[in-house]
């Protein structure tokens, strides 16, 4: 029978899952020898059981929880509800992942009218126990009954006035008595039945009501934000209390075995005397340096410090510790991994290493993968931070922090920026041929628009910020002016977005740059030794290659061919093309555009030098890439001797319903074969040149938007043909292969013919989810919202992979393709392959690599790292049929 | 080993697949001794082998040719280019469904210039001699070297010419022996090489030459639209050559043992004296009615009709007879299962149950599902389509013919339509709001959109011709021109539509009315008794319903609630709703629009009279209620007291990029939960007061675009709490149901968790496919144009269920939601519903109902009949895991 409930010396840190990170916590440091107040822990499965049970709690649960309370009296020899002896004990949440006031605690539990007193002469201590009697009324209105506090604030405020007193400290026992009374009062008033006497009642009570504070919004926000699914669960622990608001040998604090924002090998915190745990949380009275405590209570200091490193090398990592002292002895109240900038966690990673303290493998293990993003991007000053206000938030799209003023469109930005003004680009949602602008400006910031919308992925792959579907933006791009909440805001006015969090603010905040730390590469260095997945970059451009690689890419994994048109001087002849009537006049066009594609594939081949690049074939719909505007329409006319009516036709021609599913990938290139034609000559010969000049080359071909394996077969015939003739009249060695992305639902399932005709699938995860889901990236703003505030999704599907649904079509596509093809190499080039849970999935699908845009690339090679040291590929492969269910 | 080459004797009738319809005709009929001239038959698989191996013909299969020649040389006593005893045989194609014309036939293979000799004083007959070798020299030419037949008619010209004569008759042996000699000068000429005179060469350039045009473009298109796979292959025939042409006593014909258009128990036919069977096809002569046959050679006459009704009773069918007398000998050629009317189809099957010549199944067996349309909507009349040609052509959308003036707007299509004009209905493409338009129009031409879109759906629903997808449509809507291939036609000129082959013409052209016959009831009857899933349809409406009913439907598998609001007047107060600002605000108009749909839904209730109705949630998105034009805008701001420009931001504001992957079906309702639960009371109140009449309700409230089990769950609670509440109220005993659509990619393959959620599923194909295949119906036109040409689609999945990719998707989610949910009731609601090949895959996976549009409804019941008789259900469940190589 499962067991819900452990006493903390039942309990270890492996069981961190079931007890949760504080429990776990307790129950190690109890087993250590650690002075730990006594208590148990009630299980996050007795937590999921109370949801699944319509949110009560199971007879068999009650019986253990009675057992283990039961334990704890004997070995304190203390009472729930004995006047003489008093046990008050604490009830609190931990989840599996740190959750740091996101969910509710109840202390003091225990006293009543009776108790109170008998705490007051045990202590000989009147002001202390009505103190904490009526902190404990106050605390269980809030939590358990949902009473706003400001109902007992207000009491404690009328007795401070009364009494013509500022602190609260400045009350006599009197006065505190008399607030009990009252609040006691109030509580009846409101709730319509007297506090419940009975700390049997209190303490279920307030069991529930933290499991119960799993489910509240700030908790479910927190899990998206961090990934953290919601069957997890709280455990609940159930602890003695002790005081550090006993006199002047008791206190609080709270102390990190490091330093927590550069990674010092020194202990650094902070405590107040005289106070409970609550109070340095609460920032009522401004701790001290932890220093202090040296010459206060210089044994305790000595006991702490000696603890604190025990704890670090004991869980091989860097701790974040509260203790209580009471009465001059020293209690551990729980200890957990510090939090830590990027920074921080890179030196002491190493430092630890160095020390001897762990393997490479556990300092690893010690970085948060996502934390490397704020290395390479330039952020606000928290200081500056602190004193301003969100105007409005949206999705945190690409990080990084900018402020500039405002423009509406993306020439505005390009005039602007090079008049050297900063500038935010605020738009509606941005296009291809938005690029230029949104490479000048300092920021984007769209109102509609999800994690993969095109603002996101373009602006990623730029390094720079941007907020998409940030819905309350109203707007008017005729008077170039946006309303937030509203307040109007016009062209020249000055915002600055948090692309990290995705907040936006009305003022300019002063930025911090992005610096690589001297650790990083090392860690980087360790990461790679480790991972048997390589990491590529999705890469356009030299200059994106060399930054790539600069990174930690081995490769590059997707080269969007579409983008390169997009530069004023190249979209001119790449619209002549579009427009051509007959296939003479598309290859006329084509012959101008070659040489361009030529020379840029030219650059990234060298940039590579010998690296793999997956360069894909022209890809979106073709009316991206046409004028919007009656001017470029005329100009575009002019120069074709047509008449702009007749371009216009054709523009509206083109336009389709669902582009999404429309005109675009490899069905542009079955219909105008001499694009791909053209595109295969430009890589190949590009290749060839740069092979010539003794640089080795390997070029991978991928065929977009496969949904049939004819399709390729008809591709694969047209691309080795033309390749093959280039290859064979240079007289050179050059060995390419051809591929497909697997990101149709339907390629995915079919994969098993499809696997025989390609020499690689790369997943483009970004459309098999919006296919997968139904959801277009770009119209799921409002959808995503409800299903939050519903629970319905956890987190956006197109930002951290759906492995149920999705990752169902790619263990089928990558187990068949396999089984067709065993030489078959598999990748993601999908966003996902920057996100770490999702990067952990590839590893476990046993991909030979993920790719994603440049800036991501450290985060991809980390996380790559940790899933193998998780579980190794090794165990993985005899062990993934069982992982995955397949018999 | 494989067999690739088998005698005629060496097959029989069930050797169809392998030996072709022809093949295995020849072969039964020798085997039953009938007099067939000898030969053999070159299987399917060799033709499959052919294209395998790169166009040639393998060793074995030469070896295997080589060696049945020789049996045949035995058996004839005659030899291949002996001029002393020549064999001469015919080459001809034959595929296991019948494609008549469609591919490539040699005769008189043999001849040269010595064999021309030898058969000219064996049959004493110089000029047959000559002209069967003129002949054969001009079609060994076309078929086989692709040289235009007109390079050597016009040597037959010029010999006529100079003759002074009309006639191929009239020239003489003389004539023929110089036409002959002037064809093989031509034939050098252009080749640049001499007329092959070995007869084996001639033999395997023309089996290649038949196995390529296997492979032609016309053959492609007539298997397209047939549903015939690429794999099938066609056999090759080659047989000894006998000859109508010898005198006054020889002649060929053609008989049906039926009359192939009203069914009478009649032999009919046609026969040419003194010609071959190929002058009967080409229509040189007119030929005479079979009975003349019997006063010129009654003998022969008897033994034929004899003949006939044998081999109707032994294939237990209508037989379509080719013969060839050769001097007075009779000769079967081909038989095969004959075509027919629809009308014919069913009184031969009834008839012939009643001759006690087949079973029931069999007689079912004979009437192609499809040909039932016919009798449902009015026809061009077969004479007059004789005179007329086809300006341009579209998809074969909606069956039925019409001609009418032209208009380019729904409006104008209703203003006309009052006024008593017809009125052909042209759009770009149709959307909700010209439902009414369309419903007053008699036909509807659409330039964009496959054969599922909204143009497509609503007229099949509504019974009307609809030609979708006719890309060389250039309309002008602003001055109301289309433009077909270079002509203008303004509005008022007349154009006619056949909905059932998507031909449009420029005339008018007189329509025959539908009529169902006699023996429909009958079919339907014994077909509704043989099968054992349920056919429901897909209707909107009372009057729907009904037709449903009186068409043969079960029950109604989908109601699509929003049909209902486009009506002139219950749109407004659906605009107001939308345009709601506030929960309040939108609750108020729903108030409005409760009672409308509650009396929608009592008429389909009563329609029904007990049987089942599955009712769908509200599904498009918002934006496609609101108005377009400035006037409704200005009209609808005015009564809501907003300000136009408001209403238009709000118009903006739900405009998305990809609809079809937007904010629509459960989205609305999570995001509105008013909304469904206004129509949960709908429905359920509808249900309560038709019960209070005493009649029976089965609502089954069906959810829309689950893509994950917990919106299902959100949504199942909120209407089961609504329902439950009304039926409490009410104190009546009703039963509802609640379920789902499996219509978006990742549903089918989570239906393990959704199945727990759902009474039923309901695959909803269309959606299912686009997703699946990523291509939106509405933007297939060109991309599905491409593919045909290159032979990547075969046909066009949204009309045809892709059972490798989408049909694995459902068999995922039968399988799966049944494992979950065994109580589980899985039906189609997609267009595929109505199609034979898709509604026996439903069958295969055990469906227990597939729904259509009413008028495809006879069509699923006999398609459904006849997968029984293919595989009974018994047989299948058992074998069901095997048919999907399920473990």
């Amino acid at each position: 029978m499962t067991k819900f409930v452990y006493l903390f010396e039942e309990g270890n840190a492996n069981m961190r899952d079931l007890l949760g990170g504080k429990g776990a916590g307790l129950a190690e440091m109890t087993n250590l020898g650690m002075p730990v107040p006594r208590g148990f822990t009630i299980t996050s499965e007795a937590c999921n059981d109370y949801y699944a049970k319509n949110k009560s709690i199971a007879d068999n649960i009650r019986e253990e929880i009675s057992k283990s309370l039961d334990t704890l009296q004997e070995e304190t020899g203390k009472e729930l509800g004995n006047p003489e002896k008093p046990l008050l004990v604490s009830v609190r949440s931990g989840a599996r992942a740190s959750m740091p006031g996101m969910m509710d605690t109840v202390l003091n539990l225990g006293l009543n009218d009776q108790v109170v007193e008998g705490l007051a002469s045990l202590t000989d201590n009147r002001r202390f126990a009505y103190d904490s009697y009526r902190r404990f009324i106050m605390m269980f209105a809030d939590v358990v009954m949902e009473i706003d506090k400001q109902e007992f604030e207000s009491i404690l405020d009328a007795a401070k006035a009364a009494r013509g007193v500022e602190a609260d400290i400045d009350l006599t026992a009197e006065d505190l008595e008399d607030v009990t009374h009252k609040s006691l009062a109030r509580y009846e008033e409101i709730k319509g039945e007297p506090f419940p006497q009975d700390p049997i009642v209190q303490l279920y009570e307030a069991v529930e009501a933290v499991f119960r504070s799993w489910d509240n919004p700030r908790a479910q926000y927190y899990r998206r934000m961090n990934n953290i699914p919601h069957s997890w669960g709280t455990a609940v622990n159930v602890q003695e209390m002790v005081y550090g608001n006993m006199g002047n040998d008791s206190g609080s604090g709270v102390a990190f075995s490091r330093s927590p924002s550069i990674g010092d090998n020194h202990i650094y915190g902070e405590f107040l005397p005289n106070a409970q745990g609550e109070d340095v949380v609460a920032g009522v009275r401004t701790p001290v340096d932890l220093e202090k405590m040296k010459e206060w209570l210089p044994e305790v200091y000595d006991q702490f410090t000696d603890l604190a490193k025990r704890l670090e090398s004991h869980y091989g990592d860097m701790q974040d510790i509260e203790f209580t002292i009471e009465k001059g002895k020293l209690f551990l109240l729980q200890t957990r991994n510090g939090k830590r900038t990027a920074q921080a966690a890179m030196k002491i990673a190493v430092d630890m290493y160095e020390e001897g303290l762990v393997s490479k493998e556990r300092a690893l293990m010690q970085i948060n993968p996502v934390s490397l993003d704020t290395l390479l991007h330039p952020r606000f000053s928290e200081e500056e931070l602190k004193k301003v206000k969100p105007i409005c938030s949206g999705l945190p799209a690409s990080p990084g922090a900018a402020s500039g003023s405002i423009v509406f469109d993306a020439n505005e930005a390009r005039k602007q920026a090079l008049k050297g003004r900063k500038v935010i680009l605020i738009r509606q949602e941005t296009s291809p041929e938005d690029i230029e602008g949104m490479n000048l400006a300092q920021g984007i910031l769209t109102a509609r628009g999800g994690m993969t919308s095109h603002a996101a992925v373009v602006a990623r792959g730029m390094g720079k910020p941007c907020i998409t579907g940030c819905s309350s933006l109203l707007i008017d791009e005729k008077n170039k002016t946006v309303t937030i909440d509203g307040v109007d805001y016009k062209k020249g006015d000055i915002l600055s977005l948090d692309g990290s969090t995705g907040q936006v603010y009305a003022d300019e905040i002063p930025t911090v740059d992005a610096e690589i730390a001297g650790n990083f590469e090392t860690i980087m260095e360790w990461a790679k030794e480790i991972s048997k997945m390589n990491v590529r970059a999705n890469a356009d451009k030299a200059e994106d290659v060399a930054k790539a690689i600069e990174l930690g890419a081995g490769g590059v994994g997707l080269t969007r061919t579409e983008h390169m048109f997009f530069e004023k001087d190249r979209i001119f002849d790449f619209r002549k093309m579009i427009l051509s009537k007959t296939k003479e006049e598309r290859e006329e066009a084509l012959k101008v555009i070659q040489p361009i594609q030529e020379s840029d594939f030219e650059g990234i081949f060298r940039a590579l030098n010998g690296l793999p690049a997956t360069i894909r074939l022209l890809d979106p719909p073709l009316h991206e890439f046409l004028p919007k505007k009656g001017a470029e329409i005329n100009e575009l006319a002019e120069s074709m001797g047509m008449k702009p009516k007749d371009v216009k036709k054709v523009i509206k021609s083109l336009q389709e319903l669902n582009p999404m599913l429309g005109m675009r990938g490899c069905r542009l290139a079955i219909i105008f074969p001499e694009i791909p034609r053209m595109q295969t000559a430009a890589i190949i010969q590009a290749a060839i040149n740069v092979y010539k000049e003794g640089i080795p080359v390997h070029p991978e071909i991928m065929v977009p938007l496969i949904s049939t394996v004819k399709e390729l077969h008809f591709l694969r015939q047209l691309i080795s043909e033309e390749a093959d003739r280039l290859i064979a009249e240079a007289g050179v060695d050059i060995h390419y292969t051809i591929g497909t992305m697997i990101e149709i639902p339907r390629a995915a399932l079919t994969a098993d013919e499809i696997g025989k005709e390609a020499d690689f699938f790369s997943f483009g995860t970004n459309d098999l989810t919006q296919m997968g889901f139904g959801l277009s990236r770009d119209d799921a703003g409002r959808v995503l919202d409800a299903y939050y505030k519903q629970g319905i999704f956890e987190n956006d599907p197109t930002a951290v992979l759906d492995q149920k649904g999705v990752g169902r079509m790619m263990d089928i596509a990558a187990r068949e393709g396999r089984a067709a093809n065993p030489n078959i190499h598999l990748g993601v080039c999908g966003e996902h392959g920057g996100e770490p849970s999702s990067v952990k999935f590839c590893q476990k699908l046993d991909f030979d690599y993920v790719s994603c845009s440049p800036f991501r690339v450290p985060i991809a090679i980390l996380s790559a790292a940790q899933a193998e040291i998780e579980s190794p590929r090794e165990y993985l492969s005899s062990d993934l049929k069982k992982y995955f269910g397949r018999k």
